[in-house]
């Protein structure tokens, strides 16, 4: 029985009611983008009452079957001001599968205090939590998995959440080490949670087992083949680059064709990328005895996770990846794997986006606050945020308020956003998903990278049409809660993916019906945005990457306003 | 012959060139709007080269006619987002309607270094400047005059406009005091100059005589007759409330309604007005041998300005107007003249707009960087600004940045700009031109205060048509260069201005013809907002302020959507 669990703030009330129809075919980001557009005004303030924060599951969550396991969390994003989508592996997504729980809803504003929502299959329930007030994510997760149990999932938000800092995200436990290193960074979600006075969400599904299946001969199958597909991929073998490296295996590729952003998005490519790229970290790892190929999601058969460690073997920070490592390291000209897993660990501790931080430093750095290349200088800054002191502030509310307050042109955002590590001026299909995208810069929303063999990556034509289909296949993963690293044998075979939605609801879906409900969820978003205030005015990039080259390529971002136009016509 | 000049910052070059048709029947904001709407990319970067920075004296600039010599300047605004005019009195924009220019455009950016631009009958030179790098507005006007002579106009940015900081204005000599005592506050026009590379602009009108009259009868017989109603006036007369008082005159009514920012808008009244007030402002600068009733431009027969001095009788600020006293007083609790001048003092010595500063004091103390009432606590805060730290750069950039940063809910602004010092919630008229104006929260641009015998400033029905007659009646002063003060004749009887405007130009105008042109105006700043992105959606307050009752009057704003949108329609 799938059900939908309201939590208002301000009354400190829980109320569990029945999925209506029109919420039913919704999961995870497209749950999210309906709900808001039905009972949010897009004009709201994005950190006060009327705002909702939602956690939703995809449609595939708490079964049997191999990295579907992704969260969805939304609201109205006080980052962009716009709708904004963040999804997180780990635990949490799954056990709320297993619960029956399609979505949380989060409204109001709790009048003092802050609580910590527990939930189980006996009910839901608001526990006043005052004195983890302003603890980082790890002693929360500690604490609360202490209190209830490490088989349960948490969710938690670190001070910078709590001081509704812009750049504050929401961390999940991981499967093997619950530690809350995976995080629905993006957007300033914790920010949201924070206004909310909710510091943590615990799921315990135990007692519950996995949800009703439709067509259990079907999903089975389906269940079968996708696994079995996964294990024999060259890419998501054990043999695979996805297994062995994680995500950092794009490192070398992005500086290859000149996207790699360095210090401040001034040039495409780092000299001191084979001292942090994937062969550089899983040497590293291997050599002082931390972990590869870890799963943050049970029953994932990729398995693309690292424990990063110091040289005595002890656990700096899981997962290190390859937005953190461009973000913080190229960026900020640091080629220091330790140094940059620090920094990752402090994001993560203080729950800010280790993405959205990197740039808002690199900015920082270009406006003299400390020198490229510094990992010390950084640590020093990024300490600030802890303190909550102005520098802090500034910094944790990301690189547009940063590069706005410290007066740097060359702040690479959309949308209010920090672009991800891939400069939009040499791979031009992801600055049209930056611009064009409800989410704003960010790579999950459609990113171009993997087309770079066919498509040449400085060309502006054809990027419109490249981004829609991206964004198309990223709406897709969002509602069905499948990681990114297993879209292959779907993309190969969409049908695979049918059988697996039929197979779990008896939907009698085809092709184009996913089709269509990609497009609906990409329409919903637009639609929030419009009413928001957004107009194809803000379709576009801070003025200057239209204008400077970018070394080594010296690419200008040319794409047309017509290409750009292309991409959301017809939504 | 009247002519445009073009500065291009980039090339180092200056062209004058005869005025297009386009141009012709527009002056001041009007002259602003359709060149902006014409010529620059409403998307373009406000801070970067793209956008133009304009200078334009009013239609009646430079003749032998009272309180016309207002001079507009605008660009799109880095503070908004949009379009922005903000006026200034002193002696530049007279100077400049002698010297027939009806615009200074000034585009691109400096490639290095700081310029002055000289004006005289000879023609306009670009000047190194690199020696008044980061000095404040007193000393370089000192400086300019010096080397230039008294006789000269001078327009000028301190350190605050050369940081690019959103909160920074344009500062001009007034007639008498040959200090830069007035300034072009609003929308972070400084930064725009700062941004080009811009210091000051020195208007030398020697040689000089008032430009062309058409029909000299007629301008003599309107002009004569406008200044005998000025000095007739029981308001605008010797014995009136604006010369005896100035603009503080207004202090006591708004308090009286509730209306006057105070603890950062959170309360409508203070009790220490009667230690701030008109009646005191005028006892104590009169008891220290300070002067009242001076004047800003010459030929003005309101002469509203004071000289503020202290205890020994030293010149400490001119002028000390409400908006400061309102916005540094009553909203920072500080109810201490002398306090409030030196805060001025400051504000005008760095160069930023003291609305802007006070709102993002209110905004900063709430946050608990100082307390309200603290005097020297709001200075230490300001001398940050001028040493360039973070801090005085966050708040430099604003009451938005500086709730963002900080985290406060209660940030008066709209469209990004601060509140002038009329709470909306108990001034309803103001609230809908803060929110549907093109220029943002600016009583300049449709102040309801002068209504509040005929409207019940609480009630929201006929804000609407009550905004949108002021915003119109501002309209038609911005474009003429007529001061504020000055209005009364004009608004009982319209033809006087039709008199004025046919005297001079001979263009055979009806009032009708005027309104037209009011409206026209607003009609081009609408639409170069929406080019840039604005909708209908940014018709609004914080919502906060819809939200919390404000005391005494326990009012919230009310206005319904509706109603605002009455307010611009047809444009």
């Amino acid at each position: 029985m799938s059900t939908i669990l309201h939590v208002q703030m301000t009354e400190g009330s829980v109320q569990q009611l029945d999925v209506d129809s029109r919420l039913e075919k919704h999961g995870g980001r497209s749950f999210i983008a309906r709900y808001l557009l039905d009972h949010v005004d897009p004009r709201c303030d994005a950190l006060g009452p009327n705002n909702v924060l939602i956690f939703a599951p995809g449609l595939l969550a708490g079964l049997p079957l191999s990295s579907t396991g992704r969260l969805s969390i939304g609201a109205k994003s006080p980052l962009t001001g716009g709708i904004k989508e963040a999804n997180v592996g780990g635990t949490p997504g799954d056990k709320l599968g297993r619960l029956g729980i399609k979505g949380i809803v989060v409204s109001g504003k709790a009048r003092e205090g802050i609580y910590t929502l527990y939930l189980s299959k006996n009910g839901a329930e608001l526990v006043e939590s005052g004195e983890m007030a302003k603890l980082g994510t790890y002693e929360t997760t500690a604490r609360l998995l202490d209190k209830y149990g490490d088989h349960c999932g948490v969710l938690v938000i670190g001070p910078a959440g709590e001081m509704e800092l812009r750049g504050a995200g929401i961390s999940a436990t991981e499967d093997l080490e619950n530690v809350p290193g995976r995080m629905a960074a993006r957007g300033g979600l914790g920010a949201v949670m924070g206004s909310k006075g909710l510091k943590a969400v615990i799921v315990d599904d135990s007692g519950t087992s996995a949800p009703p299946v439709s067509d259990m001969e079907l999903f089975k199958q389906a269940a079968r083949r996708f696994a079995k597909e996964l294990i024999e991929s060259p890419k998501t073998g054990k043999q695979g680059s996805m297994h062995r490296f994680g995500t950092v295996a794009i490192m070398g590729p992005v500086n290859d064709i000149g996207a790699l952003p360095t210090r401040n998005f001034s040039r495409g490519q780092f000299e001191g990328v084979p001292n942090i790229n994937a062969e550089k970290l899983r040497e590293t790892i291997l050599e002082r005895g931390g972990k590869i190929g870890q799963r943050c999601m049970p029953g994932c058969v990729i398995q693309c996770s690292n424990i990063y460690v110091d040289e005595q073997g002890q656990p700096i920070v899981s997962t290190l990846q390859y937005e953190t490592l461009a973000l913080m390291g190229s960026n900020l000209e640091i080629d220091n794997l330790d140094e940059i897993a620090v920094l990752n660990r402090m994001c993560n501790d203080f729950g800010v986006d280790s993405i959205e931080m990197g740039a808002a430093l690199g900015v920082a750095m270009e406006a003299g606050l400390a020198e490229f290349g510094d990992g010390e200088g950084a640590r020093k800054l990024l300490e600030e945020i802890g303190r909550g002191s102005v520098l802090g502030r500034m910094l944790g509310n990301g690189a547009e308020t940063t590069g706005r307050t410290l007066g740097i042109e060359r702040t690479p955002v959309a949308r209010g956003q920090a672009m991800p590590g891939y400069d939009p001026r040499a791979l031009k299909g992801n600055g049209v998903t930056y611009a064009t995208s409800a989410m704003g810069a960010d790579h999950t929303a459609g990113n171009a990278i993997g087309s770079r063999k066919t498509k040449d990556p400085l060309e502006p034509e054809g990027t419109g049409d490249l981004s829609r289909g991206l964004q198309q296949m990223a709406a897709m993963l969002d509602m069905t809660g499948l990681c990114l690293f297993a879209r292959p044998p779907i993309v190969a075979d969409p049908d695979l993916m049918i059988q697996l939605l039929n197979g779990r609801f008896g939907w009698g879906w085809t092709v184009e019906d996913l089709v269509e409900a990609e497009d609906e969820l990409l329409r919903m978003e637009r639609e929030f945005n419009t009413a928001a205030g957004f107009t194809p005015a803000h379709d576009r990039l801070p003025e200057i990457f239209y204008r400077e080259p970018l070394p080594p390529t010296e690419a200008v971002f040319d794409v047309t306003d017509e290409e750009m136009a292309s991409t959301i016509k017809d939504l």
